[in-house]
């Protein structure tokens, strides 16, 4: 039996991520999982969906830049705690070591297994919310989290966020490959190998 | 050690869903992972990407409207299968058992335990792709999916895809509260309750 949840969002779980950005010359760091991806190729963009009262969002108007970096489960307590801290408020520059990429503006965090650092591409604006379009322009990963070169998010651990219950949950197991199970079932339905 | 993997698109895993359309008159379903959540509040606004090669692309800009649908571990080989076939050689109308909500153009999936219905609110143009922005208009789950009213992913069961290694992921359990785990490191670094 269907019930009907009003209009609620229930596009989750989302992978949650530290976006890295420089307002007023300082590093600054919030927690989000309101993520999205654009298309897949090269250029390749993705979108991060920010409140128009967090701290970030002037830095990365400002330098036409960000980075999303991944927490793993060691690092919960943290991120939880940035997302609970405004940068106007408190100097969050210290809370990580950092590197830099081929970006100003895109501060990355080397705690974190996987980073991305992004170059602006457009904004959507919403009346509370910006929309940051970002053009990856490199991607980094602990050679730990690497499984034949390719990221394996088993060893990455990321922070699954989930809003209706507001939890963080832990990655399974992989149980099956994509554009492969399903291809018996397309052979029956469509006679194609 | 932190390794370059050039411009790598890793912001997974992401929650693989059932986008639902009309086309040409008839249901059409694809299959899906590069979603995004643009904002928090009412009205709530979702993306979703298609390569513009994709047949559905057609049913939203007429209908201005389109379904997600959340497949469980147990629909793997359907949800797979599904995003393997085109629209354009194949009619995948009677594939499921469908509902519809207040919206024409956006069939549901019964079989699959969560649904949105979302009403076009912008496209967002890339070379190769389409990015759909969607208004929430309702949201529906099983009553076998809820605890205490609200969705429980644990029950969902959610694919989650992964592009670096293609695989499908299972959700593991929940393991800490959001906006509530890193209180006691905000208080010893600001002094805050």
């Amino acid at each position: 039996m269907k019930k009907n949840l009003d209009a609620a969002n229930l596009l989750y779980p989302m992978p949650t991520v530290l976006v890295g950005t420089v307002v007023k010359g300082r590093p600054n760091f919030l927690t989000i999982a309101h993520v999205g991806i654009m298309n897949h190729g090269h250029p390749q963009y993705v979108s991060i969906g920010l409140a128009k009262i967090h701290y970030s969002n002037q830095g990365i108007h400002e330098h036409k830049a960000f980075s999303i970096n991944f927490p793993s489960e060691d690092m919960v307590e943290l991120t939880d705690c940035v997302g609970m801290i405004s940068g106007k408020k408190t100097d969050k520059s210290g809370m990580f070591e950092l590197f830099e990429g081929e970006l100003a503006g895109a501060p990355m965090i080397v705690r974190c297994p996987v980073n991305m650092e992004c170059r602006l591409h457009d904004v959507v604006d919403f009346p509370t919310h910006e929309v940051f379009i970002g053009e990856i322009v490199a991607s980094y990963a602990d050679e730990e989290v690497l499984t034949g070169g390719v990221v394996d998010y088993a060893k990455v651990r990321p922070l699954l966020f989930d809003m209706p219950r507001r939890k963080y949950w832990r990655l399974g197991e992989p149980f099956a490959d994509c554009w492969s199970v399903g291809k018996r079932l397309r052979r029956s339905l469509t006679g194609e190998d």
